[in-house]
């Protein structure tokens, strides 16, 4: 099989349901039930007829129908003996959300290879244990079991998450869910007993709602096997990756928290470059730059044009793409007698091009107009500060459609609070990468000129 | 005069009070109106008898009693005349909130030198032209012409703004009034005809109700006074700088913007080390490098404590505090012996501290209780992931009750959406820095070691 069973299943086995609503294997349940998981869905405990008003099984083995999916939540102790069963039962996909397996040490090393013979020659393949599984925005299956006050389900969208760590994983799906950056499918697979990393970006290269995978890795568990991977991923789509244990402390934490060996950074760093995986440095970079990645084809060439009603922004940017290697865009001369007729006498036409505070929407669309043809920009940084009256939503809905008509890469920069988010988020939802300040915004077009030299002005890539 | 009359004057002139919900003039005046403004409101506009319900005066000359403040809106044409009045009245301060100064080139440059040839010599000090003017979050003045719901005003707190740029100014302001960062005052200071940066520094300095002090600033109109002020005021109150212009095409941006000469970066950054002033790279350094300073004392050694309940942050913070050149602290043996007592068997008890994604507030509790004993710590990285079910809302008053006992620098690091957002807030109202990721936490405590290293352990200097 491949892993489709994981993320499309026609129907689901929820072995260790619970009716206690505190219990993981409850809140499993109420996620296929509540999220209108299509396909049939049965909750497995020998000690209930009736849970969530559906049938209960003593034993996954009881079940009349396929199962394709099964999602263990039972205790240690028992958890083999459902894998084993659920073998016997032929279900294609097994995610184990029970702990106290190899990252326990040595009693959970035992229970863990007694769980990969139990799946090993077999048709079922196995995610986890210890990992909090599968969300997938289309299907509906969702094991995160942490009900949605504490972790919001993002918004479908094309970027994909894979993470080592749970809890890094459930940290960042909130965070995005509140900024409603879309996800495809999201992964936190544990100890990876069976189906490892490789598998999964992979599976996630060929996935047509997958536009970009993000990974956030401690250690990879077959350096060689990660490295030929990443280099067929990278060659369609984009991986950008987080690597915890970078330090020497940072490693001693990575071998008690996962029991990964991180590994020597420099390694690491290597095989990043090689394989065209950008590397993130931080938890914010990791998702800019996914989100530029995602959304824009790659910079062909560095001189990026900047346009803002608020020349402090022109300023800070002009100093961050400066740092980040890139230039400023010299605007033409028609385009600079064009903008003439558009920018107040007192105002200048030169790149960061200021429209002044008292720039209505109308401006910024004239602005953008000019700037899009000029063949020397590469890429265009738009600062439109919500703060001054004259500026209203409508340049949300001018932005997008100019981004639309625009073949090379277009993000925003926008800093403020609540008002300003929403309409960073509508940018958003329109595949259009808005970021909170200057150096976020220099930064994504960064990854962005990386990968047009990884892969030149490639619009095919992305 | 100080500048007192700025910030808590006993009655306001607004010069230029209009009728027209659109214009500056009827937001100035409203502003006073609606915060309450325990003074007396004088609107000033020779074609109205009332604004606002309030008696309308033809000149401020008409005004009979003593005017502290005048906050002039008019169009440039009449800007001078009303100054000129205003100063024939004896007012103490005036905001000249009113563009088309020097910044507009030549025809500007005129009428900018016969604005300060009026006040010169006279009792009558200017803040302007070309501003927003003054925020002061416990009087009331509010010379911000932006309606609320497109610039958020900040709760009252403990930090000042003083920024060379309006547009800056606004848009991080309403970024703060969003994060519910507390603000003491806010100066929007323009073209500096008359009050300098350097005086507002000085007075903010001499401020009870200021801890630290942010500024953002592009060049400085006089850079041996800004040295000299720079050098005394640090001595009593932490000031951070976010500089514009640092870039060969961010200088020229700057001198098309504000008109200043943004001077080679080199030389700022010296003079930044020389005065102790904090130096920000970036507009999140700039707001999370003073909340360090202001709810914290300096470092007074590189040794760090880590503790979270979720290991990938952990790791993460580790390499983030390496990066900032500072180092995991060895915990002691009775540490180690007492977290064994907290800690599940299958946890462990080194440095960075994970008790695991089943710790609820009580093992936080616990955990903190035994590494403020420990005197290898210099300072605390709390890291309270709220997605898992068993921590709940308590351990904020956990953490913050703990830090009023703790004399050395605690910060928190929590990323997610909306319910983590929410939690973080409350930390911020406790004088607690909250941060979205580990390495933000790891910069603040960057800072906080800087700090200790210029001033000493010298809890007297915050």
């Amino acid at each position: 099989m491949t892993l489709e069973s994981f993320f499309d299943p026609d129907s689901v086995a929820v072995i260790g349901a619970s009716r206690d609503g505190g219990k993981v294997g409850h809140s499993v349940l109420r996620n296929f039930v509540e999220e209108d998981f299509r396909g049939d869905i049965y909750p497995v405990n020998p000690e209930a007829d009736q849970i969530l008003g559906l049938e209960a099984y003593g034993s996954v083995l009881d079940i009349g129908g396929e199962v394709d999916l099964g999602v263990v939540t039972v205790p240690p102790s028992v958890a083999n003996d459902v894998v084993e069963e659920a073998v016997e039962k032929g279900v294609d996909g097994l995610i184990v959300i029970t702990s106290g397996y190899s990252e326990i040490g040595e009693d959970g090393e035992e229970r863990e290879q007694e769980l990969q013979r139990i799946v090993q020659g077999t048709d079922t393949r196995l995610i986890g244990p210890n990992c909090l599984g599968v969300y997938d925005s289309f299907s509906g299956v969702d094991t995160l079991f942490l009900p949605s006050y504490k972790l919001k389900r993002p918004p479908q969208g094309d970027i994909a998450i894979v993470t080592q760590s749970g809890a890094f994983g459930s940290a960042v799906m909130d965070l995005l869910a509140e900024m409603e950056v879309g996800i495809s499918r999201f992964i936190s697979y544990g100890n990876q007993a069976d189906v490892s990393e490789q598998e999964l970006m992979q599976w996630l290269d060929g996935d047509e709602k997958t536009a970009a995978i993000t990974v956030y890795m401690e250690g990879a568990s077959d350096g060689d096997a990660f490295m030929q991977t990443a280099r067929q991923v990278t060659d369609e789509t984009p991986v950008v990756a987080l690597k915890g244990g970078k330090s020497g402390s940072g490693k001693s934490a990575v071998s008690s928290h996962t029991g990964s060996l991180a590994g020597s950074y420099e390694v690491y760093r290597g095989v990043f470059r090689q394989t065209r995986v950008l590397e993130a440095t931080t938890i914010e970079e990791l998702f800019d730059y996914s989100r530029a990645l995602a959304y824009n084809p790659p910079l062909a060439g560095k001189n990026i044009g900047v346009v803002t009603n608020g020349g402090g922004f022109g300023v800070l940017t002009a100093d961050s793409l400066e740092q980040r290697g890139l230039e400023l865009a010299e605007f033409s001369t028609a385009t600079r007698e064009q903008l003439r007729e558009v920018v107040p006498d007192y105002g200048n036409v030169e790149n960061p091009l200021d429209i002044v505070g008292d720039a209505d929407t109308g401006r910024y669309e004239q602005a953008l107009d000019i700037l899009r043809k000029d063949e020397a920009i590469d890429g265009l940084i738009v600062i439109p500060l919500l703060q001054p009256l004259p500026l209203d939503s409508d340049v949300i809905d001018t932005i997008v459609n100019m981004n639309e008509e625009f073949p090379k890469p277009l993000v925003v920069c926008m800093t403020g609070g609540e008002y300003t988010g929403l309409h960073a988020k509508n940018l958003e939802a329109n595949d259009v990468a808005a970021y909170s300040s200057p150096h976020r915004a220099a930064a994504a077009m960064q990854a962005l000129y990386q990968y047009g030299e990884w892969f030149g002005d490639a619009t095919t890539q992305l």
